[in-house]
């Protein structure tokens, strides 16, 4: 096990109804916030209404900024930065998802920066005061409602690109599994996939004894799969959609990273994919993951073995360590297919024709991506082609 | 799963050698404090002096108060209070096991308190503010590091009783899994029985549909159980430690609370043969918890064979569940027996003669303990006829 720091203060405010305490969960930290969310969902659905109806009962003076899309955009964090810096605004509340609370910590770390924003996800490190932030999540994916980073888009040129300060971690967050009854079933299996995907990341690695680690690893990605196919028979089970949202915030929140280093390479590829081609996150990596697990898998028979034996109960054929590893793999394939998300390229009309330009991008800016092994131009290629 | 607030923010530094970063970390926060510690083991292995060099190095000026002693008592906390009083103390440093890190959370409870510090352990609630906090753990059992709660025991009576508050969480702990190489093998036992017990209070609840909590539970107790019979066989065993060390944190850090209520019937009882018999915590826990066991399980014949299967790998008898119960009943004893503790109070020499005593003083400020199921006077008094 290798030493490390860990630390996540995050308040956890987590149940039915949660969302009308947000207003007095301010109150003790300011009077005055920029309220950021995407689209109409929340107007629809009732939760905007009841969230102003909560910060108005505080006396909580708010500054409005929607908009933010899937794969949030950096133009729409310089208004963000713009309307608190007119206003000296220093509290942020994000409803909404990944995108929502991503955009929100790219303005939290922007409006104290004399420079533009987006050098701070490229080589800039943040080394000046961040915005406070709180969240309402509605969509259990990114885990960014206790994690310390985020993932921006430019425009100009498709880069997908993440920046992290321990100051970004959520001051609160207000986790009520009501809110995601309303998710379709493909945005809800996309978060699952992508809370799926960082456990894995955090699974492979290189480093031996963690015993402890990946018990947990394990734990939390049998109780998802489990309780997403509950949610594949009745949306609205309450308790499923706790599970769900719960797990997701564990899989993110660095718990399940202490004494250990990550991979990451799976979801910087899959970075390139959405970052050109606009699909879902999650779905990127239902791709993706398979693609990489095959690329990587005997690198490590063992470890590949042990995720086989202990997350799908596949018996280890310690005659042929490759055959249990092979089948682990297929499971989670098979798993992602039962939630009705696509596995291949193909499954979402995407061909070979810019794969190489993908894997170019993808270590333009860099050595390699990934830990487990390292990814340079040729390996990302390969990836690519086994995800045809 | 039940509506829940979880928030820990206590900055976990684990490694080896990381106690010599303990002045630069307290030095972000004061310039001066309180080091408590116990008896002479931090001076015979060197500790105490690489503390010392690593305050000194920082200016931090160190008023010391020493002499802990297992089930910590009130006296020495009065003690600690007058000194913080006196000179103007806000933090103090814990160096040691639980109690040492108990007895400085009670002196931080008590020090703004105008009234007797046992009063906060009656029924009084903190709501003044307490000095920080920081450890060096050197015993890896009652979870304290991270807990928001301490346990004190007041000689006049020998009653034991705890107090808790957020603000009592450590601002960092320090986790260095050398420091527990020395060790006698029994302490390391009775530490391993604790922080099982912290995860068995937990896991025995009434609340239906905790996945994924129940399965982070038997992921931690499994690894706990796996590297404690490392231990057996090389108590230098490095990697071993570091699992124990890291598991007793996740077991009473919270997280495996989340969305369920524990029991604590257990504790309480054990309280009451520690606060008598000056036995170790572990050793009382490794008696009782299985004799608790014994008496409750029938309440809930689902969850103890879920135990039983899920920790043990015992096959579920469906046509007998009460079978499976109780043969991971069984395995729990065993595990205690392999690693030297006792299960009876035969085992320590404890015969019959008080507990009926013990019995009533359980309940003499209450009406019942536990949650699981309610424990007054009579049914405690079965559960110590189990425990013969």
């Amino acid at each position: 096990m290798r030493n490390f720091n860990y630390k996540n203060g995050t308040e956890i405010i987590f149940g039915k109804n949660t969302e009308v305490l947000v207003g007095r969960e301010i109150k003790k930290y300011t009077n005055k916030i920029l309220l950021h969310y995407g689209g109409g969902s929340i107007k629809s659905n009732g939760l905007y209404e009841r969230v102003i109806t909560s910060l108005e009962n505080e006396n909580i003076e708010v500054f409005e900024l929607s908009g933010v899309k899937p794969n949030p955009r950096v133009s729409l964090v310089r208004e963000g930065i713009d309307i608190c810096r007119r206003n000296n605004i220093d509290f942020i509340l994000a409803v909404g998802g990944g995108s929502v609370i991503d955009s929100s910590k790219a303005i939290a770390a922007g409006v104290n920066y004399k420079g533009d924003v987006w050098d701070l996800f490229i080589d800039k490190p943040i080394n000046h005061p961040c915005l406070k932030i709180a969240t309402i999540l509605t969509i259990p994916a990114a885990g960014s409602e206790t994690s310390s980073s985020c993932v921006i888009t430019n425009e100009d040129g498709y880069y997908k690109r993440s920046a992290g300060h321990p100051d970004l971690r959520p001051i609160f967050s207000i986790l009520n599994p009501e809110l995601t009854f309303t998710l379709p079933k493909y945005q809800t299996s996309c978060g699952i996939a992508d809370m799926i995907a960082h456990i894995l990341e955090r699974y492979f690695t290189n480093e031996k004894n963690v015993d402890l680690t990946d018990r947990l690893c394990e734990a939390t990605l049998k109780a998802i799969m489990e309780n997403a196919l509950r949610l594949n028979l009745d949306s609205n089970d309450y308790n499923a959609r706790a599970e769900i949202m719960l797990s997701g915030m564990v899989a993110h929140n660095d718990s399940l990273n202490m004494g250990r280093i990550g991979d990451w390479a799976s979801h910087d590829i899959e970075h390139e994919l959405s970052g050109i081609y606009d699909i879902a996150h999650g779905a990127g990596l239902s791709i993706i993951f398979p693609a990489w697990m095959k690329y990587v898998y005997k690198h490590d028979l063992n470890r590949f073995a042990q995720f086989a034996n202990r997350v799908f109960n596949i018996d280890i054929n310690l005659n042929n360590l490759e055959e249990t590893a092979l089948k682990g793999i297929e499971s989670l394939e098979n798993f992602f297919t039962n939630i009705n998300l696509p596995t291949r390229l193909s499954h979402v009309n995407i061909g070979d024709d810019r794969i190489e330009e993908m894997s170019l991008k993808l270590v333009a800016h860099c050595d390699h991506v990934g830990n487990f092994i390292e990814i340079r131009q040729k390996e990302a290629l390969e990836i690519f082609k086994l995800a045809l």
